[in-house]
């Protein structure tokens, strides 16, 4: 299955890839800083896990994969303003393995001589992300040009951009405002609902996206609500495996810098399981790292081994384990068959991965 | 017609405001500081010209007003996003006679004892702006409710998103790069072109939009075209008188600081044709505040004095005149009747006003 899944997956990529990079959206695009801020993360690559939920669960009830393509890659170009507008508001310079959206543009803020680069790559990063943003919902609304009815396409625009947009907006501000707060205040379930938001929306829109243009409507149909639930917990697994990598891997799988996640002070479900098992000590250890962005690499690593030292990324491998298993028991709900089979191979890839 | 305009502009902001205020969607929005930055703009006012703009031309073709109310709504949000994110491109601490988004919720960190307070109100008004865009998409897809045919509003939906999108960015990007460039490389027609599609998009798409409600088409239609025209040619109109105001007005009527666009180092048509007239010394003069955000009060007084003394108010003044004068001459393709002449007192008044 792993070497068809990857198969499967760079049919996706090329797909979007090429939907995306060829549009007539993108070419009319000026001027040359805008185009090339707006391009950035879409021609980078990129995994498109969302892109293949929604073209699989599409063909997992019985829907042509291809006449949902411009849904798939509006899924992807959607993630890529969260990001770019996610790695301002967290001060990520790293992203894909290149500079970030805003680090890039701070380094081309030479090229007009700019007083404040800082502030010109920060201006560009928000303006690329809002292009990325708009573009994302003029490909969905072009899927009425492939077929599915034009009252279904607004019940996917209205929903995306209703309680899909609010949750991933209230995910990224509780983040924001979590990290500002004692560690002890913020429980496991207000982090598991914070990734429910921040992460989980999305791909459960795109789950749901899919099953819908292949049945024709979007509610009522309990199939379609099984992928939307296969969609969120997996995730949030997902997220789970993020956070733990964000503390065990190397920067150059990960493509940002080690440590980011505790220098940023992220309340995470590792950070909290060590926290409350920590002594005196190993609280002020932890600390000396925990929301400083000055903090040295060997406060970052003294910190990183107390969070392994007290379990907590050991209880949150746990915790994704349990969310994807609850995630693939939705896919029961479907038909078997090859796309079926496709979505529980992506599930367990989006955990069992080093990047 | 002064009293009648006034009374319809203040039904049109009553309209909007009972739409956008007591909406579904503003109840869901979460957390706090979340939904308070988001309604920040649309509960404080504003002159609701681009909704204005949009419910007249629809009267206007024999339309009912009425039906195109979320979409009046969608447009003044539209508008907000791009405020909210525009101000912290522009660095402007004021708007609307209060904070602007990024100030007050840079005073609000502190209900947070969050480390860096103007990192937090620039992240939650980058977030604000975002649900703004998002909730003025939802808003105009819902118009299908409310008879118009789903597949116009479909078309609505990709031209906002579209094109008219791509041109305030655009317009937004040039902007900004102008600010880094010697005052004589922007001709005029830069500035012009920039405005065009920085302020002339979104009023040029209101009123096509309010139009193609009553007539049930977007294109292909003589006064729907002439509609659009004559919003971007007043929206430009209406520009360049902002611009006059943003160097002669006061700054309690302005609700923004006086030399901000001067210290922003914004290339007017203003201070490009002081610029040329100028002497050596008077440039001099010019240059102590351009684009200085730490220009004394004293130096950005001096500059202005300078700007005026070299007709850079007065060309402007004409320039706003003359376009204007076209934008009414378009009216002139449409039936009479009140919406028209109501669309002719709000054109005429748009260049009339002191704030």
């Amino acid at each position: 299955m792993a070497a068809d899944l990857e198969r499967a997956l760079q049919s996706v990529s090329d797909g979007v890839r090429e939907i995306v990079l060829d549009s007539p959206f993108a070419r009319a695009l000026a001027p040359d800083h805008l185009r090339d801020a707006t391009l950035l993360y879409p021609a980078s690559g990129g995994k498109h896990l969302r892109s293949a939920l929604l073209l699989w669960s599409c063909g997992a009830l019985g829907g042509d994969p291809q006449a949902a393509l411009p849904a798939a890659a509006a899924v992807e170009l959607y993630h890529t303003w969260t990001l770019a507008h996610d790695d301002i508001i967290d001060r990520d310079d790293l992203r894909r393995g290149g500079p970030s959206l805003h680090a890039a543009f701070r380094e081309r803020a030479a090229e007009l001589d700019a007083a404040d680069p800082a502030h010109y790559g920060l201006s560009v990063a928000i303006l690329a992300g809002d292009v990325q943003h708009a573009w994302a919902i003029e490909l969905l609304a072009g899927l009425a040009d492939r077929g599915p009815d034009p009252a279904l396409v607004l019940r996917l625009v209205r929903d995306l951009e209703g309680p899909v947009l609010r949750a991933i907006a209230e995910g990224e501000t509780r983040d924001l405002q979590f990290a500002h707060q004692p560690v002890e205040a913020v429980s496991e379930d207000d982090i598991l609902a914070m990734i429910a938001c921040k992460t989980g929306a999305l791909f459960a829109f795109a789950a749901a996206a899919g099953g819908a243009v292949a049945r024709g409507a979007l509610d009522e149909d309990p199939q379609v609500a099984a992928l939307r639930d296969f969609g969120r917990l997996a995730a949030i697994a997902f997220q789970l495996r993020d956070d733990v990598l964000g503390i065990t891997g190397a920067e150059e799988q990960l493509g940002k810098p080690i440590g980011s996640d505790i220098r940023e002070g992220k309340r995470t479900t590792i950070l909290r399981r060590a926290w409350i098992h920590a002594s005196p000590d190993e609280r002020e250890v932890l600390s000396r790292a925990l929301g400083r962005h000055d903090a040295d690499p060997a406060a970052a690593a003294a910190a990183t081994e107390v969070l392994l030292r007290l379990g907590g990324v050991e209880h949150t491998e746990a915790l994704a384990r349990d969310h994807l298993h609850r995630a693939l028991q939705r896919l029961d709900a479907l038909p078997a068959g090859r796309h079926r089979d496709l979505l529980h191979a992506l599930a367990a890839a989006m955990m069992d991965r080093s990047r």
